[in-house]
């Protein structure tokens, strides 16, 4: 298929890999040229502009945020105004599920299809086409870019027509790594005031039920508070819980959890921990059990 | 060794039959004399008394919850009371950090050794003798027992000198179990209003970072509403966290998820949901989302 | 003073009428003409339009929420396109401090003088004169507006130059309002569920340390579940702490009771309470006690 | 009557004086001897013993915490052992729910009559007879002693006849205190990041729909962030909430704010807090908001 790449970070520079790999002819567009370069010399066709890249059968874009994603799409000479009738567009990055819907229902009004598929997993699971693909969208739209997705994961599940859902599953499991770090955080200042070695603990744990890798990654962090560089940054973590509530306040759904991860971020930032990786969290509940603070 | 076992359960039963094949010389007690049968089938001594159980190198005790431990420790013809100079208490059931302290206390006035040693496992895996064991207390009474927990368990983690740290940590995995259902209730009510099928759901979560046997467990009891027969029954998920907030309170540390399954557990037992699952406090973040009541 | 009032509501007509009677110019703006008509009667000028209301000294807006007071101001014909170049706007709605900014930046670049004075009160306040004003903005600008705030109230506050300070202050003075709901329906809830007559608990209350009429008019709604018809329905609530958490968050300041009453609130309208006053968030305390449902 | 007075701190000589004044015929027995000796000069009866103050219609206990009743009550020479059958006791203090229910088995076994009257008010009321007693018991026992009430109250609610359900009011009463400090802690939290005077913010909130005492008195301290000395000490303040967390449990009332106190009185402890007043709970609300801490 004639796919465009919109936005090569660490995701996105993967998925285009891949999709070369896999023989489908791929243009890319970023807004810094180097990035660009680099899969050019992978085989990629380079795109000067947005409307560019817009051209084949699929435009997928994987950039980091709302604002990104509105920017490339609906500016001028973005993917609303330039894309071609045929067109497709798959957004993967993790966007808001309102804007998700203002996406939906201006393609509708264009007459062109859109698929959501936030993808699960780092930049290492892009690189090897091993990401999980979460996609939603008409029936007959999502089965016309299957190739796109066998391309670059491991496996797709479609949870719904409405795009939009795919949306809200991938901030949902967004919320759910931030209820095992605060309650990670809560368990090791507990364990560590009662004098056991969090480390040790941690090994416990993940030794019995708790032998997922959210618990191996995350624990670690928290049990060494070591919170720089920061690999998600608690300023996006505070981002997406807030998308969280706000798709969740929409369906009047209640999120206890939630409120207090956003009371968590809301805290860390207040006493200067923008640049803190979003685990750091973990270090509050430390510190409300008389911990001496190690990070801010 | 010699080794009395106090307390034939699905727990105990699987232990003692476990420590017959090491080639132990065991004893065993119970209540209810058909379950000290079987296990005099497969080579056990009968105790007819607490006191007849605790003559040997070691004496294991492995009951309800704190009132039971209590009472064969502290009564008359108890342990404190009968057992032999020589002999080391092992107590593997799940009970308060301040029990474990008075235990240890006692036992200190009375020359003994006590070793605190809660496992994590359900009844298949003491039965195959694959028990993870969190052991605490004096290292060289730790020691001496380890022929105990090598024919138990597949792995012993040693924490603490203090015998309570083990019980603190068998309680804080209880509370971190308590928190992955809360968290996966609020989810799931949140995808479900938003269209997304629960089943379908859990799996995407266990395919990607929540691999672990707890989301596969909880998870599927949670997506199918099925809350009945218990395997662990709500009022215990209450006394577990209480004790968890107990002892936090006694070490000042503030745990506002605990507080949070506290508020839970209380409201699904004011509703008549003794008979059910402690999982069932998922239950109760879909319904505050506008689900009907499936589940009282 | 020559003063437009835009918005003949039941707080809106009180604070006209009080204007004109204390003999100022008062020219009246209302989307339904009859309440224009009623003020005409008192003497007030009738307005056609928006702007016809904006040609004074002052134009004083009390309306409905953010989005009615944005129309009047930013629409074609609104006060930003048509006030003269002397005239003061005053917005005595309870507004976001985001659109206070946003009003306080398009008056400063018109060269126009803005200042938020939302009240404390309610209509039979409005028409006594007895409001309490709590003013924001240039000290020059509010002292020239003085008169109005004597004419209409029987205290001002002017708490900051900052516009957006006052309507900070009443926010947070509607969070206080639902803490009380909050507090007091589960303190109700406890009593209840002691075999305490909640009437008569409310007057002990109310006879010693919480004799404030915040606890008088809610305690009587909460012990009686008088929740129809709403006084202020629980949508509104629902925004204003939303409001609340908003400017919260702006500041980075974590409120957790906040937190609580927008998952009380979200609960209630999940559950079809929308036509209930703000106080049947205080069921939800009760019904979590087991107490059967009264309030849908 | 005949009143025999046990606990002569602030409050209880202030009820003791206004005994004496009322024509009744006093003993009184505190631990430490020059509080009777004030009270002699006023015309008290000095007890040597608890058993010497239970000779007369009623014994009074008026004492700080649950330890203390329960040591004059059921220790050898205490109330339950020497009281005469006809001796009513009358429970002053603020204990728990559970410690009145003893008092009420105990003395039911003993054949007397047992009445918990908790009051409302400061050592000032105490001294002034203008005390609000909350009283419970069956209606005949407290019929009889209602001339006692009389002399040291202003008015008298009586709740039930269960004794215990007038400590449950008590404890909720603090509870409700607690609760209003908390929210408090965070408006003001809100308002000073906002730029907004936190004593002229109290004035506005006293001066409309807040103008009880409560929000005078620790609206100040809290403004001021005057938490030494402790008119009452932090660890009081988590003792009362945990009496009231432990009353709804017993009757499974799940009370979320009660849990978030309970949260911040333990990392107020945690972290060195404990000769602070209370209200200084309302200092982290604060330091989470990024202030500087002027609390530890």
């Amino acid at each position: 298929m004639r796919v465009g790449v919109i936005g090569l970070g660490n995701m996105g520079a993967g998925i285009a890999a891949n999709l070369i790999k896999a023989g489908h002819d791929v243009t890319v567009y970023n807004r810094s040229r180097p990035k660009v370069d680099a899969l050019v010399a992978q085989g990629a066709r380079p795109a000067e502009t947005v409307a560019d890249a817009c051209g084949g059968d699929v435009v997928l874009t994987m950039l980091a945020n709302d604002e990104a994603v509105a920017g490339v799409a609906f500016g001028d000479g973005g993917i609303i105004a330039s894309a071609a009738p045929g067109t497709v567009h798959i957004s993967s990055s993790t966007i808001s599920v309102d804007l998700s819907k203002r996406l939906t229902e201006a393609h509708a009004t264009a007459g062109r299809g859109f698929v959501a598929a936030p993808v699960f997993g780092r930049p290492e699971a892009a690189a090897a086409a091993a990401l999980f693909v979460v996609a939603a969208g008409p029936t007959e739209t999502v089965n016309s870019v299957t190739p796109v997705f066998d391309a670059i994961g491991q496996r797709t599940f479609v949870v719904s027509e409405d795009p939009s859902a795919a949306n809200l599953v991938k901030l949902s499991g967004n919320f759910l790594i931030g209820s095992v770090i605060e309650s990670l955080g809560e368990a090791m200042a507990l364990v560590d005031r009662g004098g056991v070695d969090k480390h040790q603990y941690l090994d416990i744990l993940t030794s019995t039920l708790f032998s997922a890798p959210v618990y191996r990654t995350y624990g670690s962090l928290i049990a060494s508070e070591q919170f720089e560089p920061a690999g998600f940054a608690a300023p996006l973590g505070l981002k997406d819980i807030r998308l969280v509530l706000s798709a969740a306040e929409e369906l009047r759904v209640p999120l206890p959890i939630a409120s207090l991860l956003r009371d968590r971020f809301l805290r860390l930032l207040a006493e200067g921990g923008d640049q803190l990786d979003w685990s750091a969290i973990s270090s509050l509940a430390a510190r409300d059990a008389g911990a001496s603070d190690h990070s801010a």
